[in-house]
């Protein structure tokens, strides 16, 4: 796996890039749409690969590890064979999940232990184990595993969260190299920056992470809570110190405004449950802002959902039936709604390419960020 | 709209024909993907169409009346441009719902009352306004509105039901004949043929209804409770009757080893839930018997879903991982067994009619009624 740059943007800090992996080549900046439990809710692979164009998709180690566990994965030969699933696939550490989803979670040095959110099981998240579970999920792309302190969280909390996530990531970074891929193709690890909010903090994580010189490097902590501009503010810290010969990964952000201000800031990597999740509640974004499909005002809009869109949805389907699937809670309309907005992401992300290369970024962006906000 | 008999099987009642119509060539025998609210569960259109092969899908009045409403339909310019699909449709009369789903129903001599079992709100069904219901939804075919009695009722009970549905019959046909099809397409009334267990009742409504000389017949009220045993033989005197010359609807029927028996009875077309209703609880229906995919003997075979299914989803994805969709109640599991079971519905349908057609379906359908019997 390695990363080339094939445009560096002379006005902003973006960049077009390709991430080279032996599933084939990301092209940077990209989109990675959520697949928690090794599905993208709704959607066939099929569409992801053929409609959608997805590059890669995401994984959630706390889900895929308690189902279908690791016996299956393993038996399986990893989650690619699992699936069907055949281009990359990155997997977090399971580190949030823990922090937001289980029971009775407790943080010692070792490690954390909760109780599954599914049926009160006991278990333990060590970052030695969660370099093992995720070698056997069989993720192109691991994470560090990491505590994830809340977003409001004071400095000193933070400074020694910090700590224990930079011990841990020691640990994970000392368990992968000692270990091999699990299933004959290449698994690499990408650490995490944290820090809260704090300068000081960041700096510190990056140029800590920086040294260690892994084939990518993930910004972790932000968009949970914070105003847009200090999580801006981070970002522009933090990559000022992380090398800009590999790709940056902002996890779990965010709008789509979001994400292209965070390209300018030399962000390459995204990914976010809002276009699924929003989506299944009937939100859609389009190039001209997004629609909130449940307003009476969409009941007798006959024209296409997208006329601009790119997924074969936006042109199927109508607003007035969208509308219709999604008061009625049919499948149908969440399938919809999810694939167009994955598509859109993914759309957005390939335009952002596409002006990083023509060498008109920026106008382009500042228009779009206008755009983007419109509500419909 | 007009029937033709392409073969006429030698052994059995079972005939190949062609019901034509406007919107294309209905191969009998047919089975019909139900689209309760103008959406088949699951499943997009394109599917349908490319995949499944579904040459006519049902849509159900009742939910179709309270959602999206005829406001919208009649503006869209029917259902058929309000969600794309361009084959044929046919609607029920929402008779069967109003008696099964609906609340404080209320049956008089003018029609049934009742309420929503959305909003609560207060409806009126006539023959005469589910005429124009039927007519503004846009069905190809139509259905007679009927009353649905129980599947145990008492003698006495049924007679006076049948007799209720007769005089609502005449005043659905006069209603039909009276009025024009709304959006300029050919739309056809079917009647049903009541009575419940009692062959009297049965031949009685039989003969009445085989004196309409409409498009097309239909048999309601089985499946309900009795034996198979005393659906088949009502068939048998039912289709004694009604005009070899056309179709014949077996409403709400059933497991495929139901569908072939009421084939070799001469039924041509049927509608049923099962195939999604079952499917979304991770029942898989296969030529070598039914699969309940949540047992752990799945847990861990990465055979594909189906070695022989024509689907696409049966080589793209593994019993393994669709255990794993179902028991994590993942929308893609419900997705998959759906259009799956489907898939497989309208190739037994097929397979019968080239089995007709080659002089060999009674052997073949016994053969299969013992494989389809097989809990795998
Ligand atoms: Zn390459
Ligand atoms: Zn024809």
């Amino acid at each position: 796996m390695y990363y080339t740059i094939e445009t560096q943007d002379k006005e902003t800090n973006a960049r077009a890039g390709i991430l080279h992996t032996e599933r084939g080549d990301i092209h940077t900046p990209i989109f990675m749409p959520v697949g928690t439990l090794g599905t993208v809710k709704g959607i066939h692979f099929k569409e992801l690969r053929e409609d959608v164009n997805a590059e890669i998709i995401l994984g959630n180690t706390y889900h895929l590890y308690l189902r279908p566990g690791l016996e299956v994965l393993e038996e399986a030969g990893g989650v690619h064979k699992f699936n069907g699933w055949d281009r990359p696939m990155l997997t977090d550490s399971g580190g949030f999940q823990v922090f937001s989803l289980a029971e009775n979670r407790k943080l010692t040095e070792e490690g954390a232990t909760f109780r599954s959110h599914i049926d009160g099981s006991k278990h333990l998240f060590t970052p030695e184990n969660v370099m093992d579970i995720q070698r056997i999920i069989g993720a192109d792309i691991m994470m560090a595993f990491d505590e994830c302190p809340p977003g409001d969280a004071l400095y000193d909390y933070a400074k020694k969260s910090l700590d224990l996530t930079e011990r841990w990531l020691d640990r994970c970074v000392k368990r992968f190299d000692e270990t091999q891929p699990k299933y004959g193709y290449e698994q690499q690890l990408f650490p995490i920056v944290q820090g809260c909010t704090y300068k000081d903090l960041r700096i510190r994580s990056a140029e800590n992470i920086a040294k260690l010189d892994r084939a990518g490097n993930a910004i972790g902590g932000l968009a949970v809570g914070e105003p847009a501009e200090v999580m801006y503010e981070m970002i522009s810290v933090v990559n000022e110190i992380l090398p800009k010969s590999k790709p940056r990964y902002l996890m779990g952000v965010g709008t789509p405004e979001n994400i292209l201000e965070a390209i300018a800031l030399g962000v390459d990597m995204f990914d976010c449950v809002m276009p699924t999740r929003n989506g299944r509640n009937g939100m859609i974004f389009t190039s001209e802002g997004s629609i909130n499909i449940k307003n009476k005002k969409w009941e007798k809009d006959f024209s296409p959902l997208d006329p601009d869109g790119t997924s074969f949805v936006d042109s199927a389907y109508s607003k007035a039936y969208v509308r219709h699937l999604i008061k009625a809670n049919e499948m149908l309309g969440a399938q919809i709604c999810s694939q167009h907005n994955i598509a859109f992401y993914l759309w957005l992300v390939r335009e952002a390419r596409t002006h990083i290369n023509n060498g008109n970024f920026n106008l382009w962006k500042n228009e779009m960020v206008k755009k983007l906000g419109v509500r419909l």
